[in-house]
């Protein structure tokens, strides 16, 4: 009983998808949906990127949080338009909260849209949310283990960020082990190692988006 | 038609969780729920304690994760009695999940049973499962806006561990403001400043343990 009416949700929340995934592509729009645990730095890599690319790409920005309106604060004062979601109860977006809060964002005058989920590793796994991309983030204090105590996340993302490696020489973290994770769950996974705090590989990240941003963005 | 069914898995959950910590008072076995985002040190700080009571005070354990049994190993090997719960897509514990681990536990041989429950800042939240006390870890790494992100959960617990201050002069992360939050959420929560790393404020988080073993406990 309770799997039935679950399953309709998410048929519902998949058709909601579809149909965002078809108008954003439409306006040659691509989008990237943030997943990772609570913490994991997920909206300072945003602002990072904000203030890397101002002038180059333009970023809209959804963020999603239980409460508080702090993040979209953070984003704004960064310089991006941003529209805040919060979920209450809920660990997780839906697309039908992200069609809504489009509609808040002005999109023509935007190249590339970030959606950052709830801090969650296990809820936003399976709702789409239209995105072209699904990145997945850790920190470094969260321990080498995250891929593989959370995989089914991991395996839907197409590329991981580990976060914080500023903080290696502190913390109880190998990388070669959560390398060798991550790989075992996805042959191929791209992983960007990244400090906001020092900006070693913010290039790289920030050269991401923007080669996602002039991208085709065709339905996947 | 969706909130009826979740509501009568909840209704469930609370009866069997009733009928456990009836069952572990009679015992006079206290027990702890510990609640976290992924890798704020739970695991951690179990080994610790078990480590610092080693023949004062026996622990018992049940590990919650999605997958992997890597935390009851590490568990098994700082020398506690331990059962590893893997829940799959699920994204916190159930009464009835702990109610069968605790059948594969020597509970004669336990002073006090930590519940450590999925990583997770959300789901956890409405799922009591027996336990005397609940506990909240947030990590330095995680920033000081955790508890008023995740509010609901906060006013649930009943104590606050602030984990991996030895990493306070390497992230943004401010103590006073995190407390001022804490104590806006529950006016009165206590708040333990811990490191596993150099061992500070360990003494009273075993001492909390080792009180509550003794303690009488009747049901709450």
């Amino acid at each position: 009983m309770k799997v039935d009416v679950i399953q309709k949700v998410m048929k519902i929340n998949d058709e909601v998808a579809a149909s965002l995934r078809d108008r954003l592509a439409a306006m040659g729009l691509a989008s990237v949906n943030l997943l990772s645990g609570p913490g994991a730095g997920k909206t300072t890599l945003i602002e990072t990127a904000i203030r890397a690319l101002e002038g180059r790409v333009r970023l809209g920005v959804v963020e999603g949080d239980p409460d508080t309106a702090l993040d979209a604060e953070r984003i704004a004062r960064a310089g991006a338009p941003v529209v805040q979601i919060n979920t209450g109860g809920g660990c997780h977006l839906e697309a039908n909260l992200v069609d809504r809060a489009l509609g808040r964002l002005p999109l023509q005058e935007i190249d590339l849209l970030l959606i950052e989920n709830v801090g969650n590793l296990v809820c936003p796994t399976d709702y789409d949310l239209g995105e072209t991309m699904r990145v997945g983030v850790v920190s470094t204090a969260e321990g080498h283990d995250k891929p593989i105590k959370y995989p089914k996340l991991f395996r839907t993302v197409d590329m991981v960020i580990l976060n914080k490696i500023d903080l290696l020489p502190y913390v109880d973290f190998d990388v070669d082990v959560f390398l060798k994770h991550v790989e075992s769950l996805k042959p191929g996974m791209p992983v960007l190692q990244v400090s906001c705090t020092t900006g070693e590989g913010i290039a790289t990240w920030t050269h991401w988006l923007a080669h996602l941003a002039r991208a085709q963005t065709p339905p996947r």
